[in-house]
C-alpha cells in the first residue's frame, strides 16, 4: 500500500524544499512536486507543515535490568511512545554483566526487542575483557549488524571499564570498522564522593549531583579522547552534559580528531534546581547520570549543537516509577538512575532550538536524525527524505502545540522531566516503514512491527 | 544533447555510492544504477573513478586591475584553466574604487566576464560608505543576484574599509539577506610595518611576510567576528592563513556564532621558505596577501578543514607575470600581490588531503564545492550530484597523476606556486552545463559559454 | 618623629611573618621582632592584625573635567577617602584634549593635585598624535617621572585613539622605557549601538550596558594586545570587566606576551542587575564604562586574579553626584560615566576575596599594592613592608567590620555602589609617609601632605 | 667565619639592586651597600656580576635503585656537581616499593643522603595504599619534615598509582597540609604502546618516544588536575614536557585552580631528534620519561615559564652509564630511564632564557630557586638573598663562558645531554651554608656537609 504526503516542505540536513513524498511498501519511492497518488494510497495533508526524516534516538534503554530492577518501558511501550513523538528508530544498548558472554547478552536483548513497534538497533557494551570478548566483538560486527561498542567509565564495582579494557576494546573496534562510544564519568571519583557524602549524612537526591560534578565527567571525556587519539580511532561520547566535557570535544575536533558528541534533550532543557525540590519523588524522578546541570552548561550545550561540536540529541530514555525510585529514599546511591524522554525529544528541541532561532529546520534534522544515521552508518537508509530511503517520516506542524505531562503521555513510568512545559511545534503524523503509525494524537503502534536494523561496519569509500 | 557518465562512484557531501549520472541540456536528469543512454548521448566511462560535483572556487580575481596593472588571466583564460582543473564555477569580486558607484563597477565586471568559459558570479566589495552605497547594496541583492559583500580590512589609503564602514555595511547586509565577507588584515599595522622595513632598508620579497605577521591577520579576523557578533550577522572570512585567525573562528563557532572560514590551496601546501629564495622572480612570484606561512600554520589549516572550523577552499587566483612583479624589485610594497591556482586547487587538495587520509572523498566534496554552494546560496543548483542540479561534474581519477608546471598549465602568468609538485588524483573529465569541456588533458573550453549565476538572498525556511 | 607598629603579622607579596615595623621620617627603617620604640615614638598596637603595604589604586580620576562637568572628589577629598580605606597612593590620569599640548595638560593636573593628602602620580593619556606629542612623551618620561601612557579606544569623536595613534604611541613608549595602557572598548561599535538604541527610543540607563556588550570590550582588548605583540611592547589593560577580555589576556600571557590586566573592585562585586532598577538615580549612579556585568563575568575576574592573569585591582574612582548624573535623564549617553570606590576597594576585596578563601593575604597584597608598584616601577619604594621603603602602611583588622554607605563615607558624590554591604576586615590604622593619617575611624588627612611620586623609565637590569 | 660578597648586583625574585652580602655562620646577616668586612672574612669580588639565591633543583634522583640497577651519582657526587653549577639544594625522592612501609624507605634514603655535600630534602612517593600508608603520611609530615608526596601515573606493574590511590592520597595530603605531586603519563597507554612496538619489531631507542606521545602525558596531567579540582587540593606536576600538558595546566590556572608546573632543563633545550641518532649509546643516553619532544613543545615550555603557567625548572637528574643503558640494547623498554643535568641546569637556562630576552634576571631567580622554595615551603630560608636566610648564594658571571661536556663535568655517568653546547653566563662562585664551595672552576665540596632540610606543613596565615 502507498502513502502520499502532500503539500509540505521537505526538510533534509542539507536543504528544505517544497515537495510531495510518495511511499510504497516500507520505502520512499519518489520526492518531488505534484506527485500523483497511486490508487488506494493513503493521503497525508502536509500543507503548512514540514516533512522530515523520522527521528533517531541513539540512546535509549528499554526493558533494562539495572540496579536491581527493570525499567517501566519495554520495547513495545518505549518505541510506541517514540513514534508518538516523531521518533522512528532507536539505538538501544546490550549490556552484558561482567563475565557474561557478549553473544548471550546480545540474544537476550534481541529477544526482548521483538515486541518493538518501531525500528531498533543495538550498541553493545564492553564491560569486561577476555580473549572471548575480543572474538565476540568480531562476530557481532560481521554477523549481527553491530558497529558500535559502548564503554562505561563510571559504575565502579559493576560495569565500569578500566583503562586496560578501554584501550583493548577501542583498538579492536578500529580493526573491525566499528566506533567506540563512552559514558564519560570517572567512576573512582564518583565512588569516593558518594562515600564521602554518605559519611557526612548527606543522603538525599541533592547529593546526587554533588557526587558527579562537571570535573568528573570532563576528566573521563578527556581520557577517552586521549585514548582514541593515541590509537587513532574515532570516538562518540554519549550524554555530554557540561561545558567542560564539551570543551574537551571542541579542542579535539579543532585539532582534527574525529570525536562526536551527543546531548540529551533533558540536559538541554532542565536545570539542576530540580534536585533542591523538597518532594523526594520529584527530586528522585530526576536522578540520572550525568545529572542535570546549571544553566551555564545548558547554554554551552546549545552552542555545541550550533557550532557543530555536538552532533546528536538523544534521551537516555530509561524509565523508573516512583516505587522503584523509592529504593533510594535513605541513600541516594540506591535511586535507580534514569529518566524518560523518547516521546518528547523532538518537540522540546524544536521548541527551544528552532523557535528561538538557535537552529534552522535543516540543523534540527541533522541533530535529531541525519547525524545519528551518518555516525552509526545507516545513512541514507535512515536520516534523509529521499527516494530509496526507508519510509520513516515525521510531518511536523510548527503551529501545533502541546503541554507535556506524565498524565497524558504514552510512555510508562508516571513521570516526565518536562512536566508542564508547553511546546509549540509537534508531530502531526508519523510514518514508519511506510505506515501511518501516529496521526493527530492517535497512536496506531503495532507490537512487533519494528525491525532490527543491521548496521554495517565502516569501510573506506572505493571508486 | 545528453551525456551519460557511467560506472563511477558518485561522491556527494553526505555519502558516496555507485551510480550512473545522466545529463540532458545543462541539467542532471537522473542519478542511479544502470541508466540507459539516450540516443546520441556522449558516454563518459567513469569506471574506477569518482564522479563529483564540479569545483566551486569562491575566491578568484580574473581581469583584475590592481596596483596599477591588470592580471594576466582574463575571464576566458581563467575559467578555462579552472575547467581543466575540475572547477566549474568561480566567485569573483567586483571591487569599486572608493567613491565609484557600486553599480557602475558591477556592470564593468559583468562586461569583462562575458567571455568566461565557465560559470561565474560576484561578491561585491564595499570600499567606501555613503547613502548611495547603502541603496546600491539593496539594488544588487534584489536585482542582480548578489548575496555577499566583501570588505578589505587591509590596503590602507586604497580600498581599506574602516570600522565605521564595516559596521554599517554588515548591518545593511543582514537587512538584505546577504552575507558579509572580509579580507582580514589590520591595514594600519601592515602600513606601519612596511614603512619600518623600508626605512631599515629591507626592501626585498623577504620583507613581505615580515610586514604581515600572523598577529596582524588574527587581529582583523577577531575584529570582524566581534562586529558580526554584536550585530548578529553571519560572517565569512576569506583566505584564513594562520593558526591564530583560525583560533578566532574556532572560538566563535564554539560559542555558536555563524562564522565561516576559507583556506587557500596555496596556504595549505606552500610554506614561507619561498621568500628566502635568492631569485627575485621566484620569491616575488609568491607575493600575495596574506603571505605563505610556516608549516605549523599549514598543519592548523588542515585541522581546521577536518574539524569543520574551515569550510571552503579557494585560490585567490590573481596572476601577474614576472614583468609585472618586477615593479617591486626595489620596494616589496610595489610587487603586485597575487598568485594563481584555479587549475590546481582540486588536485593538490586531493593529493595532500585525501591521499593522506586527512579527508574522506565526501569531505573533499564539501570543502571544494558543496559548502561554497551552501554558504553562498546556490545549493542544490551547484554543489551536489542530483537530479535537477546543474550538470557541472568532475570525473576524478584517483590513480591518475600529473606534475604541475607553469610550462604545461593552461593559466597565464608563467608561474605556478606548486611548480614541480607531482599529484596523484586528477580530473579525467570535466562536464560543465552538460557539456564535456575537458577530457584526459584536452581542453574544450568555449569563450562566452559561461553564465552569470544569480545568487538569491537568504530567507528563512517556511513550511 | 617615629612610629612603631607593634605585634602584628607583616604581610608582603612573598610571605607573612610576625614582626614589628619601625618608621622614621617618611621611611620604614626596621622590620623585625621585638623592636624597641625610640623615645617619643607613636606606638600602634597591631596585635591580632595584619600589617600590609598601603594600597595603591592605579586608576583614579580626581578633579576630572569630563562630559561637561567635573567630578565631585578633588585631589584632597579623593586621596583623603583613600587613606581612610587603607590606600596610600593613587595613580591618576592626565587627559589632554585632542590638540592640547601634553605638557600643558600635565602641568594643569599637577596643579590640581597639589592639595592631595596622599601620594599620587600620573598616567598621561595620548588622545591625538603629532610630532609634538612624540617629543612631549620623551620630555614627560625623562623629566617628569611619567612611565605609562593611556589610550582610550572608546569615546569616538572625543578622546578616542585610532589605530594609527595606538601604533605610533606604543612604539614611542617602548623606545622611552614606558608602558602603554588602554581603555579597551571599540568606540565605533559603542557609538553605533548608542545611536541604534536612541533611535529605538531606548534612552534610559538600561541602554548603557546594551551599548557596550562584552564583545565590544574584548575586541579592543584583543586589538591592543595584537598591536603590542607586533611591536613587542608590554601592555597594561585597565578595568577588564568581562570574561572575553580576560580570555584575550590569558591567551596572550600563555604565549609568553607581557600583558597585564586590572580589575575594578566594582566589577568584582556588583552585577548588572543594578541597571534594571526603576529609580533613575540609582541606575544612573552605576553608569560607568565598561558597565557592570553579569555574575559569570565576576566569577571569571576572580579566577583571573587567582590564576595570575589579572594583576591589579583599582576603582576608576570618578564621582558624580545625582544632579550631574541627571544630565542624562532623557538620553543615557549624556549620563556622566563614573563611580567611586577608592575608600572601599581594599575592604570589599578582602571581604570577598580573602574571607572566601579565593586569595591568601599575600595574594591580597599583590593585587592591591605590590603588583601595581612593580608594573609601574615604584617598587620597592612602594608595595612592600621593608627597611628603606616608604612608610605607607595599613594595619588590617580581620575581625573588624563596617557597613558601607554613602551616608558615612568620606568620599564625595553622595553615592556608593557598595551601599549597604557589610564587610569583615577593615583598616584600623593607615600610616602614610610615616604619619598616622587614619585610626579607628578617625581621619587625620592633611591637605597638601601628598607628594608627587616620580616613576622612572624601565631599564634592563645590569650587573 | 664570615664571607662578604662585594660589589655585585643582588637579584631576587622581586627586584635587583646593588648591594653587598655578608654571611656569618650559615646565614646571611646583612644585605646592603658598602658593608664592612668583619675581621678574617673571606671576600668574594662580585664586581660586574649578579648575586643570586643558590639554585634549588626540586627534582633529582641520587643513588636511585631503578630498573634493576643504581644511578651513577650518589648523594655526594650528585650534590657536589650541583654546587659546581650554582645549585645549593636538591629535593630528591624517597620511592618505596609497593608494600614497603613508607618510613622504612624514608630512613633508607636518609641514610644514603648523609654523604651529601649540599642541602637536600625529600618528596615521598605513594606507590601503594593501605591504612598504614595513610598513617605514615601523617608521621612523615608531622615528624620528618616532609610536605610533598609524589605519585607515578606511569610504570604499570611497578610503582604506578591507580586512581583509587591518587584520590585517597591527595585527600590525605590536603588534610596534612602537604602538596601532592605527579609524574603524569598514562601508564596503561604506555604499556600497550610498548607492547605494540615490540610486537612490530621496533625495539630501538627511537621507539621510546613513540611509546610516550604527548597525548599520553596530557591525559594524565588532565586527570590529576581533575582529581585535585574535585578534592580542592593544590597540585604540582613534575617534568611537564609538552604543549598539551601545559595547556591543561594553563586552563586550570585560568580557572583559578592552584596547579604548579615544573619544566626540565633538558626538555627546554634538547629536542627529540636525538632518538634518531644511529649510535645506540647516544640515543639511549637520552632515554628518559617523558622523552624529549619536538621544537614546538620547547617553544611552548618557554612560553609557560614566561607567562607564569610553569613555575620551576628541574633536571630529574638520574644518571646511568653506557653499560647500564646497554641493558636495553635489544628492547628499549629495558633501557634505564634517566639523564643528568644538575650541574648544568642554571647555565643552560640562563643562556637560552636570559641571554635571549625571554626571562629577566629576576624571573630567572624565580624559576631556578624562589618558586621552588615557595611551593615547597622553605621560603624565605631558601630562595632569596635576605638577612636571616640561609647563606646559599651563587655569584653569576654573565660574561663567563663554558663548553659543556661529559669529559669535564663533575657529575658521574659519562654522558651529558647538553654535550658540546657553549653557554654564556656561568657561576663564578657558589656559597653554601656560608662557605665558598665552588670558585672559578675549583670545586671544594665536602662529603657530609649537606643537611637535611625539614619542610614544614602548610598552615594558613594567621594575624
Amino acid at each position: 500500500m502507498a502513502t502520499l504526503i502532500r503539500g509540505g516542505t521537505v526538510v533534509n540536513a542539507d536543504r528544505a524544499f517544497r515537495a510531495d513524498v510518495l511511499c510504497e511498501g516500507d520505502k520512499i519511492v519518489a520526492v518531488g512536486p505534484g506527485l500523483a497518488a497511486p490508487a488506494g494510497a493513503e493521503i497525508v495533508d502536509a500543507g503548512g507543515q514540514y516533512v522530515m526524516p523520522g527521528g533517531i534516538d541513539p540512546h535509549t534503554h528499554m526493558n533494562l535490568p539495572f540496579m536491581g530492577t527493570v525499567t517501566q518501558d519495554d520495547f513495545f511501550t518505549g518505541t510506541a511512545a517514540g513514534l508518538a513523538g516523531g521518533n522512528t528508530t532507536i539505538i538501544d544498548f546490550v549490556i552484558p554483566n561482567p563475565q557474561q558472554p557478549l553473544l548471550e547478552a546480545y540474544h537476550q536483548w534481541r529477544g526482548w526487542a521483538e515486541k518493538a513497534a518501531g525500528d531498533y538497533t543495538f550498541h553493545v557494551a564492553i564491560t569486561w575483557w577476555s580473549e572471548q570478548v575480543h572474538e565476540d566483538m568480531g562476530t557481532l560486527v560481521r554477523k549481527h549488524g553491530v558497529n558500535s561498542f559502548k564503554h562505561f567509565m563510571a559504575y565502579k564495582n559493576a560495569i565500569m571499564a578500566d583503562d586496560e579494557t578501554l584501550v583493548k576494546s577501542f583498538r579492536r573496534a578500529l580493526e573491525l570498522g566499528a566506533i567506540p562510544t563512552v559514558h564519560a564519568e570517572n567512576g573512582e571519583l564518583v565512588y569516593q564522593l558518594q562515600q564521602d557524602l554518605l559519611r557526612q549524612g548527606i543522603t538525599g537526591p541533592r547529593a546526587h549531583p554533588l557526587s558527579r560534578p562537571p570535573a568528573v565527567e570532563a576528566e573521563a571525556a578527556n581520557r577517552a579522547i586521549a585514548i582514541a587519539n593515541v590509537l587513532k580511532t574515532p570516538l562518540y561520547i554519549v550524554h555530554v552534559s557540561c561545558k567542560e566535557s564539551l570543551d574537551a570535544i571542541t579542542r579535539a575536533r579543532a585539532a582534527g580528531q574525529r570525536v562526536y558528541g551527543e546531548a540529551l534533550a533533558g540536559h538541554l532543557i532542565v536545570d539542576d534546581s530540580v534536585y533542591d525540590h523538597p518532594d523526594f519523588d520529584f527530586a528522585a524522578g530526576h536522578v540520572m547520570s550525568p545529572p542535570f546541570r546549571s544553566r551555564e552548561h545548558q547554554k554551552a550545550l546549545w552552542q555545541g549543537l550550533q557550532g557543530g561540536n555536538l552532533h546528536t540529541t538523544a534521551t537516555d530514555h530509561c524509565t523508573f516509577c516512583a516505587e522503584q525510585k523509592a529504593a533510594g529514599r535513605n541513600d541516594f546511591t540506591k535511586i535507580p538512575n534514569g529518566c524518560g524522554g523518547v516521546e518528547d525529544r523532538m518537540a522540546v528541541i524544536w521548541d527551544e532550538g528552532v523557535n528561538s532561532g538557535k537552529l534552522t529546520p535543516s540543523e534540527f534534522v541533522r541533530v535529531t536524525s541525519a547525524n545519528a544515521a551518518q555516525i552509526f552508518n545507516i545513512y541514507p537508509r535512515k536520516g534523509v527524505i529521499a527516494a530509496g530511503s526507508d519510509a520513516d517520516i515525521v510531518v511536523w506542524d510548527p503551529a501545533g502545540s502541546r503541554t507535556i505531562s506524565a498524565k497524558t503521555q504514552f510512555a510508562k513510568g508516571g513521570f516526565n522531566v518536562f512536566e508542564g512545559r508547553t511546546v509549540k511545534g509537534i508531530p502531526s503524523t508519523t510514518v514508519a516503514a511506510g505506515k501511518v503509525v501516529f496521526h493527530r494524537g492517535e497512536l496506531r503502534a503495532v507490537e512487533g512491527a519494528g525491525r532490527h536494523i543491521d548496521r554495517p561496519a565502516f569501510v573506506p569509500t572505493a571508486p
